[in-house]
């Protein structure tokens, strides 16, 4: 399995040096090669980096780890992504994050799947933090990742990579369910940004 | 404290019973006040009945124990709203339960909030399953209420409320954060329902 982390941001390197320490094969992808590379040197021994189409042709599953306004741009850059897994960590938020910019009717996974139509888009990790991604910072315990796909195998996939870093994957249902999957990512934000509770919070279902 | 609760269906009879059995005073109100009379009788000592504008004359908070759809009738016969503390507990679902039918730019309590603009409207308990309103039925853990107002005072009566029934208050933010909190209810119906999880389990946010 190789993963393919698109971004270098907060989001994309954590998210690939925690799969890279959990074992996986990562490549980052990103518009500007040379940063992809910095990345992956700083990451080191089973990393590699390249143009976003370079990145994509190399993976199994494919995480865009991008602010959300900036997907359909990178997309555009990303060749062929029949039967990939696409993986959308988004929270679709307002210039001023206290809102979203799509929901309801919609939301950014389903956006995500309409401009990539042969992809196979699983919601995941939009309600973990990115300071909540190196597991040492989660200190033992296993926080849920919410997995919302049309596809079961996609989703299957995704969800053993999350426990392959020490998460709890928790099947979310279909894609469609990112209508409010998203607004558990926003509501996170209120609590960790603008509530005080900081970003070392996550949901979580509990069972009696 | 005077407590009204209009409607006498499992979130009505489970809050009105919780709360009186917690200490409050309960006055159940229903647009037929035999239905309520009905119900007081079988809950007991503390609990009085009447039709909507009795019950909300006597009460200092007023719980909408209603479907979302029933609630613009019932105001109209509910009297004077002006300074009470009206807490909105639906999730305003589809007829098939699966979605909403409002969201994102707008939510149940902001629109019963226009409806009543005189009421400190306060969004809490829309997580929470009628099953597990029954303190044994939580079995000693203190499940958490998201509870969102724009007024502080009328936030911290529903919170004590919360608290004196078993339940860990937690300060969700303004009025608005119900387009994110009443997707958190609806997920939650998909969990129990529709994910196969039972109606005993509730969202949380965890701190690590």
């Amino acid at each position: 399995m190789t993963i393919a982390v698109i971004g270098t941001g907060n989001m994309g390197a954590g998210l690939a040096r925690m799969l890279a320490e959990a074992g996986s094969d990562v490549v980052i992808g990103h518009h500007d090669p040379a940063k992809a590379a910095a990345l992956a040197a700083e990451l080191g021994a089973n990393v590699e980096a390249g143009g976003v189409a370079a990145a994509v042709k190399l993976a199994d599953i494919v995480i865009l780890a991008l602010p959300y306004g900036a997907v359909a741009d990178v997309l555009k850059e990303a060749g062929d992504l029949k039967g990939k897994v696409l993986v959308d960590i988004s929270n679709p938020v307002t210039p001023d994050f206290r809102g979203l910019v799509v929901g309801h009717s919609t939301s950014a996974a389903e956006e995500i799947q309409a401009l990539a139509p042969g992809a196979k888009v699983v919601k995941a990790f939009n309600t973990i933090f990115a300071q909540l991604l190196p597991v040492e910072a989660r200190k033992g315990k296993a926080l849920q990742v919410f997995i919302a796909s049309d596809d079961e195998r996609a989703k299957d996939a995704v969800s053993r990579l999350a426990a392959s870093a020490g998460f709890e994957p928790v099947d979310a249902g279909p894609l469609a369910n990112a209508r409010f999957i998203e607004p558990i990512g926003e509501m996170n934000i209120h609590f960790g940004f603008f509530l005080g509770k900081g970003p070392s919070v996550a949901p979580a279902w509990v069972q009696i």
